[in-house]
């Protein structure tokens, strides 16, 4: 940690943010410059954000943290990728490029076989669907609940496909587990610490996407959560930020994919379905999140868009998405990976 | 709803979009523009957002929305003000200008003791303080929970103040509505819809924070949930959006307040503490909320922000928030308001 | 200037970095952490961003920046508050509560004379109208250009009030200053740095709009290019910056007023006009900013709005402007200014 | 466009909007709805900026335009796309994939001649180099100005490579035009209109960036008014849009490089050195933009990056660059491009 003395620091000011330091259990180490007194604060500066608290000291202009402030979710605690196994033949984190396809929301038996079956034709490894869905408002669909949940496992099994699902509420996270492969936590959830603090609790592997709102080292604090509390088995999502661009649904982050692949072991995906909001751009945007390091990608998929009763147009008819997973095979390819 | 054709719409495109129209249960009425089609779709388009997947029909460019997708919460449906009673003598919306006060976190029965005092001295009515912490570190100090709750309650009847705290999951909802007498759902939680359905039900007023990157309509619609699930005491705070800008943690924008007045009834707060993060700028953004019309503000209060367990940096001593309180009554005058 | 090592930095590579900060005519300062090196480089930083390139040598993980990168804005340099005179009777940043009022465009002498008698009359102290008009489009109304600026000065001369015109393009400088009393740049020339470079070195005083898209220290800087380039007569004005949010035009940024006021001894003023985009939310924001501590306003007023040639939606009506006038001056006693 | 009266207007209102509309020779066509009245207007509304006033008419609720304001842009005028010649072989938007390389600034004649052999060897085709530069700070090293453009120009020629320089000032255009292959209107100045204005002109092929805080829209026309003051060849790039997160320097948005093929007959090649800010980002993100189907890459190269006088943490080294465009290669490959 670094403290900045204001300008006008008196020598008294100071002594008192010297005293203060050492107070805290950290050996301070000045810098006495021309215009202005730097302190260091040597110690482990995790676990103690009451550091930040000597902003409030007078004289003291700033404080600077010098560490990351995760720790489990870096690759400095660990610098083997970690591999994420899913069911046998499905993985992530290794050289396959892992594909989750299927609806927004489970809505009928016959709609979500007909997508599994389609999208296994097609590649994907692993089948998604929404059963309680987070939607901005209480008067559109909610979602069928746990009667989704089973038909999601229904289709899964019928394709020979493992599912993913996303949970809301702490209160789910067992009954969902017993049905579903991997846990999704959504974008609107990524700081709703009561859902992580259970859910790292699953032996389920998680889907954690990233937050609309969250900077990427929030966002590995996220994942910090869900490590401390036991799990080992997370895998990340970038699905796009808000900006002021209005083109697209959401900006997609893709730098984030180099950005986490440096600082952290845990594998990579991206969902391009909503990280633009748009059919016609999901497939150049999932060729560009292979070719920027992405261990998978998240695409919407349903029967008909046109009668989704949710994210219409950003999901691919089952046409489209054979031509994206098409054109999508000489990136793979280059990017020295396989489906 | 307004349905915006492409310019190279086919007649048998326009002619499937109408039809469409018409089986979702809308009357069509089609305008021939020079360079484009455009079709109003006339009905009720709230509770029906799959008319949003007609993106997804061939020649359709946008799908534009006409109605506000709010109704409970908006001012078409409720012209007067809605007036929250929190207790006797403490209520918003009205002529009085609430004012919350307390530490980020309830630390220990001493520092609630004694802030309950000091600004309720200083003329604050409700008491604030974090039992359930939402850290972004799970490293950080999470709260006192429960026992933060009962300390909380101790101090505000010591001080004859009424309570509020956050609730962060929904199966503490009961138990904290026991002890506090509104409910907040911080802005973390926003869109957290299990939290929202669970405690819209409770008996409580519940006191819901903006989050830092929802739109105001989207903030509606959370206000909706809140409604639609039974509760009639929302009160509404502008805390801070997340920008570019560094300066400040977060940017108060001010303009939300004229902006919700015109669009709904519910109470509208201002927090800018959490607003700007900066204890120097809380004290001339108070006044400039209350100038912009506020109904209310919500100002964190420490003995010794410098050892705060959390947010010292934004939190007043007793000394300066007593200093605010002076400097704030000639606008709160100005404004035809009184605390 | 801090330099933060990586963690693996090999002994070699710390000791190239402090020969190299020797090299640039640095102290270096090292502090050995137990997991991080971080070396403190004393030395005037200002003027010498190549110390910004030694985030490239390896083992270097980045660079933190001290001291502010301005100087001739600074507080730190100037203490006290500067007043720009603008004529006679007419200052800005010392009790008097600067007002500037005016159509967005000048259109026509008519038009002109009219809205200078009228704001006149309800207190307006310097005349707005632009001449030079940066719009998005090529097809739009592009300004009457110097035929404008002859207006306006008629105008101004009519009502006895001096005038502020924009000015776009470094050739025009000289001549528009032969008219106008104050030259504005606008917020999207405000890194224009030809323009800033050329229009420092004017005699008349300078309006700098915030851009859309700059920070704080950003915005600084640029006023930094007209001091340094001889101008001692700048003004301030934030006016809005882009966000997510879009029940507003812009989100005005008031919390900039208090940033700037703390940093900066410049006059700071605020244009709720642009900063919202919507006439109904001009007065509250007027009102919000001069409780916040602004040293001015400027407020776009037009006769007749709904026939504006640009900016109609957020131009105030001249009665509306006198009742925005008459609301405001409870808050500009209690601010402890007058008109 | 659409004109949405409120859900409280009179019919007398509704009349009064029809009748402005007609003044405003377009034909109105009204939808009466159950709970709002909406408006047709039919006719061309580009250029007719004017028609956005009438949300100042009593009763309006907005104003939705339904036609892209630009047109010489547009697909909609121009389905083929427009291939940019710059010297003889080197092409942008046909199906050579341009890669334009060299350092931020141009510091000495050793540094460009170097950086040109360098960079030609590894495949690139068109040299860059920063005479005059944009700054933020006016201590910062400002350029070389016409002495760099000389430098920039007998470094190409010793290369064989056509070369592209930043204008800043519209009194420049002629000059550097003498030198210069193609002229670039940088981030900051896309929407200074005096000088896209003038640059329009010009017969050289221009090189658009877009602004940090610039909407595809917005780009769109600035790129419109470069084709309505007469330029044919019109190059843009996106470069990173300023968003909340600070991992980066900017956030590449590679979104818009399908936005921008699908509106626009336009080349679109992408800038990974300012849109990621740091070296090791660049080559995954250049893959990633060739794979989203960017017409070019421009990559910043220098010598001895710890040393460079400008941008040094995003300049790749000679042999890192020629790394990167090895590793290019298959994906070029599978965008069927070639170099």
């Amino acid at each position: 940690m670094i403290i900045v003395m204001g300008q006008g620091a008196s020598p008294k000011e100071i002594r008192a943010a010297i005293a203060r330091i050492k107070e805290l259990g950290y050996t301070p180490h000045p810098i006495y410059g021309k215009e202005r007194t730097v302190l260091g604060a040597i110690g482990d500066e995790r676990g103690k954000f009451v550091l930040q608290s000597l902003e409030s000291l007078p004289g003291v202009e700033r404080v600077v943290p010098i560490l990351k402030p995760y720790k489990l979710a870096s690759r400095e605690v660990k610098q083997e990728r970690t591999v994420v196994r899913i069911s046998p033949g499905v993985t992530v984190g290794d050289r396959q490029l892992l594909v989750i396809a299927g609806p927004c929301s489970v809505e009928s038996e016959q709609q979500m076989i007909d997508t599994a079956l389609a999208v296994k034709k097609a590649g994907a490894h692993l089948l998604r669907g929404g059963a309680w869905k987070p939607r901005t408002s209480p008067y559109a669909f909610q979602g069928l609940e746990l009667k989704g949940v089973k038909i999601l496992r229904k289709a899964g099994d019928r394709a020979g496909m493992p599912i993913v699902t996303e949970v809301m509420n702490p209160v789910d996270v067992e009954t969902i587990a017993e049905y579903s492969d991997v846990l999704q936590v959504g974008a609107r959830n990524v700081q709703n610490f009561a859902l992580l603090k259970r859910i790292g609790k699953s032996r389920r592997p998680i889907l954690l996407k990233r937050g609309m709102m969250t900077t990427i080292t929030e966002y590995l604090m996220s994942a910090e959560y869900l490590l401390s509390a036991g799990s080992r088995q997370v895998i990340l999502c970038e699905r796009g930020i808000r900006t002021f661009e209005d083109a697209t649904r959401n900006t997609l982050d893709l730098s984030a994919v180099p950005v986490l692949r440096e600082r952290t072991h845990l594998p990579v995906i991206v969902d391009p379905s909503h990280g633009t909001g748009v059919a016609a751009y999901v497939s150049p945007m999932a060729r560009a999140a292979v070719a920027a390091g992405a261990d998978g990608l998240m695409i919407e998929v349903h029967p008909t868009p046109e009668k989704a009763l949710s994210d219409g147009p950003q999901s691919l008819t089952f046409e489209k998405f054979a031509d994206m997973m098409a054109t999508l095979k000489p990136f793979i390819a280059a990017a020295g990976r396989a489906l």
